[in-house]
Parts: structure tokens; sequence; C-alpha cells
């Protein structure tokens, strides 16, 4: 399955959200979504293997972007500096413009049970693919094993806090903001 | 349900590992490993609710030992002495005449994705449940859950060398060595 036109893709987010939403995922049928989405059930297969992807097929990107930031790291980078890169570059994927769908999406996770485990399983891969990119660079462990522990820890916070009802602020921001909180909390661990 | 008896478990789980690892776990039947364990089908329901369980009932056990080694660490210790406390007394569950069943269970479980996913996220309960006993302990955020996740690594890679082909190491022992060396990597961080 090849990378397709990001648009398309929330194009056919929105459309399955919509659904979602209304009438819970658990109700939902591809060809609905696909309907909704103005494609065919057979392009709609060609672009995800099943309904529960259409949630997470971004994730791709999201490591991509994420393994990206951390190889353009300068070399005398530090593994949190470059891991500081990677959870920044995550604002390209969490715009402020797109912030309403990722809070229907995670309102949709949180609903059933599969989605919540899919969403760790997802979340394992994060810091996976982190430690992969360190050891890319050079770090040995068990550095790279704890820095992507760290890097995911920190990903996730700032996303806790981009989502939370009323911010306004940018991801970017919010992730130079955690890193450096996290950071500190490493001279506290004793 | 209430706590068992730890032999009663074992006899059930080493009831189910000679099945599993004979005929594969997609192919044994509940009633099949209640007869082999010498219990009736009702009283293996009593015990765990279902045929997956039988391989992560002994989650429970290794939550508590963790939470109480944590709750018992001095008032004094840092963050990391008292997760080495937690590790450490996981060797209570992970006794060197137990490895072999161990091994089995873990055989069991790479060999089906299912399985996989569940102890990827009964890993991620691991870290909640650290960073809650951390918490009792009056650690903030975000150090409590950073800690948390170096808890759980430490966990994690302690056990991947307690059963490591060859290892004869207590588990504890390792615990010691591991967080060791994982508070060294802490200052690799930058």
């Amino acid at each position: 399955m090849g990378r397709w036109e990001p648009n398309a893709r929330d194009r056919l987010l929105r459309a399955a959200l919509e659904l979602f939403v209304d009438r819970g995922y658990e109700n939902v049928t591809v060809a609905e979504i696909a309907a909704r989405a103005g494609l065919t059930k057979r392009t709609f297969f060609r672009h995800v293997t099943d309904k529960r992807e259409v949630l997470f097929g971004g994730q791709e990107d999201l490591l991509r972007t994420f393994t990206d930031a951390i190889a353009a790291a300068p070399d005398s980078a530090t593994p949190i500096a470059a891991i500081a890169a990677g959870v920044e570059a995550a604002g390209a994927v969490f715009r402020l413009d797109r912030r309403e769908l990722v809070l229907q999406r995670q309102a949709v996770i949180a609903s059933n049970d599969d989605l919540r485990e899919r969403e760790t399983l997802k979340s394992a891969t994060l810091t996976a693919t982190i430690a992969g990119a360190l050891r890319e660079r050079g770090v040995t462990e068990p550095v790279a094993g704890l820095a992507a522990e760290f890097g995911n820890l920190a990903f996730r916070t700032t996303f806790a806090r981009w989502v939370s009802p009323g911010n306004q602020r940018e991801f970017t921001e919010l992730a130079r903001e955690t890193v450096g909180e996290l950071r500190a909390a490493t001279a506290a661990l004793g």
C-alpha cells in the first residue's frame, strides 16, 4: 500500500468520524464510510485495510516525521535534543486547524475497548521507532532505550496538553516546554 | 474473584503450557486444560475468566509485589531507589526454580499475535501502577510518570536478561545491576 495524498486521508477520516460520532463506531460499515467520502468500497480498501485503520492510518506519517527529525538533528545533539526535534516536528501533523478532527478521533477511540487497546499498541511502536532512530545516530543501549521511553512520554504529555479543553497553543511550542520539564525531572529521579 | 493459592495457579499454568506447547495455543480448549489440571470446568472458571488469563493471571501478584515494595521503601528513598526495591522484589515471582515455566510461557505468547498484544497491554498497566505507587509516596508529576517509565524499562530489561539463554543468575541480582546501569544512563540523556 503506497503513501497517498494526505487530504484524501483526512477526507476519509472526516467522513468516518461524522458517522462514528453520530451512530457509534460499532454500528458503521465500511461501505457507509466509503459512500460518505465519495469513494467506492474497492477504492476504500486500496487505501486502508479495515475500518479501524481509518483511525490509525496517520501513524506512519507521524513515525516518519519523528524519525526524519531525529535523523536531521545535528551530530552534536544529545539524545534529548534529538528527541525534542522529533516531538516538535510532530506539530506538522497536529496543526491547530486539525485539532477538532483529532479531538473527535480521540473521543471515538475512548468509546471502544478495542480501539483503546490499538492506541496503546501503536504507542509501543512509537517507542521502538524512536529507539531505532537514536541507534541510527550511534546512541547505544541502554541509553537509546531509556531515551525512547523519555521521548514517548514527552510526546504523550505534549499531546495531552494540546488536546486539553481550551488549549489554543501550538503543538510545537507545547513540545518545547514539555521536553524542558521532563529534562529537569530526570535530575529528580535520584 | 479472590486471590487463590499460588501453587494451584502454577498447577493450572503447567497443565495449560504442556497442552499449548504440544498442540498450539489456538487448538486447546478450556475443558482440556481443566481436565489436565484435575479441575472441573466450573472450578476453572472460578479461578480464571478465560483461556488467555491462565497465562496472564499472575500479573496481579506481580503488581502487588511491586507496589508493596515501593510503599515499603524508606521515606528518604529517591524515586529510582524505590523503583529498585520494586524490581528486586519481583525476584519473589521470578525464582530460578520457575524459570523453565516462565520460558515456556514466553514461547507460547510469542507464537500468537493476540497474546503478544495482551502482553504489551499488561506492560502499560505496570507503568501506570508504578506511577500510582510513587504518587502515594508524594512524588509529583512529571517525575512520577518519568520514573514509572524508567521502572517499566528496568523491569523489562531485567526480565529479558533473566530469561536469556544460559542465564543462571537470580532475578534480584540482575535487577540491582540493571537499575544501576539505567541510572547511569540517565546522565547521558543530555
